[in-house]
């Protein structure tokens, strides 16, 4: 059960957010979510239940990348929760690398096999892959899921950020050639990157992982990280090639246009609904919510402004309005009994993107004001111009989310050679690139001396020009160079 | 693990269906499934893989549904897959209903609850309502999940009808007023035979459930129940009409406009992945799957027909075919090494409701031969007019399954007042309406004599025109018109 206070929501608009963001981040961000509705603490331990505003968040993610697979041909597929225990100890170092947290189903009759809840669905799936491959006809085979996973984490539950049980999508492709296979999991991370930037407006960094931070059982890991304001990272999506370990494993083989047996190649990768939370804690304020336009169920909230007997006339032009500006998702609010400030604070609390207040006075004028969320700024627009200018002032918002976000964290991007500046400006709420051998003993000393920094993203080579440069913690030759910090 | 022999999945187009619809139903349809890529079994017992093909559908009707939730101001949340044991515990009958099938986690920390795999969500979902809901003005709450559901079910798995993990969706709202509850619980069934009928093609009958088979916790359910060319009854969706049975177990409660606490009125309501199943039982046929195109993730396949010299100028021609067909789903399927013959029983395995042949005579002739999935009934057309005549076409087939079904059923809904003509006309794989008092005991002891034979839809009240009449199993007076059949 949930702790005592963990549920302590307070309903929208009774009351504000209490804390400010440069002040108790976690605490603000944990308001933020609550209090605007966007998720709630479930009364399960380190579980969360996802509101509808959160939820249209995540549809409208799944919306864009669902145009994204089908340009690819990845197909939508649902394979069981359930994955016998056996299949975790086919592929060893994928086993031992889940095990920790996985949650396991109570049997009914001791005679059947150990269930394991998905933490992810390799093993599952490539079952049936194997019964489904048979000639290079087959390949290559691209399925992705939408499910939910479990992972019984330890760690006490971060809204969207960590949390026993979280939605996400998994693709899962097999090809002929190890070629095809690797270039398809370097094309996903960027298209990974193109959803958080574009839609999202977060800007990450993509690269590959150290091989201490890999996938269980993957040849090599494609990372997708951001910055967060408190100077940790998120890890908001993963693209893995499996090599043969997996088809190897479970004995995925093709008949080749040869004539020969061979072991295909794979890859997997994933996002989750974490992607909402990292938004949310990006771009919002102490006011509450900012959505990104293109992230938001409601983009402009029309607040129609009226005394009694101006109450039909004024409601009459919001609706106007509201229909004069098709192709984007607007809401009258014209619920009763409530002051037009005690709806301002609830909006913003909600984060649309554009206010419209509509008064008798502006509609005497042929005007509106239209309030930006991100910013504050207000303009006075006239009617008849609506569908010409808050299309436009909408792309300026996810412009300027994204833009601020950048320069954020391109200020606390730090670079040094120097281990002790290393952890200083980590403290400091930064994340620092700095030459790295890449050898699990060294990384594992790393996070053990500093209490938990770790290695997020390969960001490059050390170039010829830069000639020998050391590791930041041990004596030995860097191999590239990475981006450490506090994580997520 | 499954058994030997359940996975024996034939690879499509090496092998057909191997058994008639007539002779062998049940066989037939887990060949249709498993030859046509629809679905597959899973490794473990009584789950299923859903297929890419399969999931299309599933897809489809998410798609259909959603935009109905919407005109509901229906929202889509998510909500944990874990019910605290403690949660079915305080409704009752909903306890009793569920306890059977209710599959549990393994405590990794014995101090803490017992948790469920959700076999439906009302009590985890009413929890959070409870913390949600504080006056009039939050309500109506309407919510909706699309979610997998684990029931541990001890019958065989039969894929996409009996399973222990399935895809569903689960609406619960919550009203100031039993009137609106009732209301919208009534709407919602009516929405569902909407849905069946014009998307799946499949006529069903609605009605009020009797006291045996109504929901565990409801004041009555609605069920919409469809007859499968078996004879025998698939449930494929019910609402509920909780009225205040959850709301006080889990003290939901409102300030009313009066200022005073009130109950709310509840219901909740769902249909599953059972749909994907028996709309393909119920059309397809000796050669495989029949979609109608409403559903059909391919509704039209163009088969070029070439020697090696013509090909580059039917392939640009199937092309351009296909781009004239805009709004339709067109595949070409230009694979080498194929015959035309085997692809056009690939495609009659698979269901897609139009085959086109184009090949260098028809090019000539600027005409090409359609080719219906449902009667297999060939015409010749101008190319010219492929825009106009196809969507005509698939609109045709649409119907047509539908009305053969409709003929089809109705031929097979029987009616008598006399107990050993109603399992005689069951046992010929008819439905069977009769005059019924209505009471559990009497309904489990039919159940009893008869192995299996359950009511399925109340269909009307007995007219007072019709005056008194027995209960076609005991002597009491009837209070309606009840369907008995056996059922999935």
């Amino acid at each position: 059960m949930a702790k005592k206070g963990e549920s302590n929501e307070v309903k929208s608009g009774e009351k504000g957010i209490t804390v400010k963001k440069s002040e108790d981040i976690s605490e603000w961000y944990s308001q933020v979510i609550l209090k605007a509705g966007v998720a709630d603490y479930a009364p399960i331990k380190g579980c969360m239940v996802i509101r509808p505003l959160g939820y249209s968040i995540w549809t409208r993610i799944q919306d864009y990348f669902n145009q994204v697979l089908e340009s690819y041909q990845v197909e939508n597929a649902y394979f069981p929760l359930f994955v016998p225990e056996s299949f975790f100890k086919r592929e060893a170092e994928h086993a031992e690398g889940f095990s920790p947290e996985v949650a396991w189903i109570e049997r009914k009759d001791l005679s059947e096999e150990r269930l394991a809840l998905r933490p992810t669905s390799e093993t599952i799936m490539y079952h049936s892959y194997s019964k489904w491959i048979r000639s290079w006809r087959d390949l290559p085979l691209k399925i992705n899921q939408w499910c939910n996973i479990i992972r019984w984490e330890t760690n006490a539950v971060k809204l969207f950020l960590r949390s026993r049980e979280f939605l996400w999508q998994e693709g899962h492709c097999v090809y002929e050639t190890e070629e095809e296979c690797i270039k398809e999991a370097d094309e996903y991370i960027k298209e990974y990157k193109n959803l958080c930037e574009s839609l999202l407006a977060i800007p990450v960094k993509i690269g590959r992982k150290t091989d201490s931070e890999k996938f269980a059982g993957a040849v090599f890991t494609n990372t997708m990280e951001a910055l967060m304001p408190d100077g940790k990272a998120t890890q908001l999506g993963t693209t893995h090639h499996l090599g043969q370990n997996f088809s190897k494993a479970f004995d995925i083989e093709f008949l080749g246009k040869d004539s020969q047996k061979h072991y295909p190649f794979q890859n997997s990768w994933g996002f989750s609904t974490r992607l909402v939370g990292s938004m949310i804690m990006l771009h919002s304020d102490d006011k509450g919510l900012v959505l990104p336009p293109k992230a938001a169920p409601i983009q402009v909230v029309i607040i129609p402004i009226f005394r009694e007997d101006a109450k039909e006339k004024v409601l009459a032009e919001a609706e106007k309005l509201r229909k004069s500006l098709s192709g984007i998702k607007v809401k009258v609010d014209s619920r009763e009994g409530l002051t037009p400030g005690w709806k301002f604070n609830e909006w913003e609390l909600k984060g649309v993107p554009v206010r419209i207040e509509l008064g008798m006075r502006d509609i005497e004028n042929h005007a509106f004001v239209a309030c930006r969320r991100d910013s504050g700024e207000k303009q006075s627009f006239k009617l008849s111009e609506a569908a010409q200018v808050i299309p436009g002032l909408l792309d300026e918002i996810q412009k300027s989310l994204f833009e601020k976000a950048v320069n954020s964290i391109e200020k606390r991007t730090k670079k040094t050679a120097d281990f002790v500046e290393m952890v200083q400006e980590i403290n400091k709420g930064n994340w620092v690139e700095v030459p790295f051998c890449g050898e699990k003993p060294c990384e594992a000393d790393i996070r053990e001396k500093t209490e938990g920094i770790t290695s997020r993203v390969i960001t490059g080579n050390i170039s010829k020009e830069q000639g020998e440069t050391s590791c930041i913690n041990c004596s030995k030759k860097a191999r590239y160079f990475v981006i450490f910090s506090r994580a997520y």
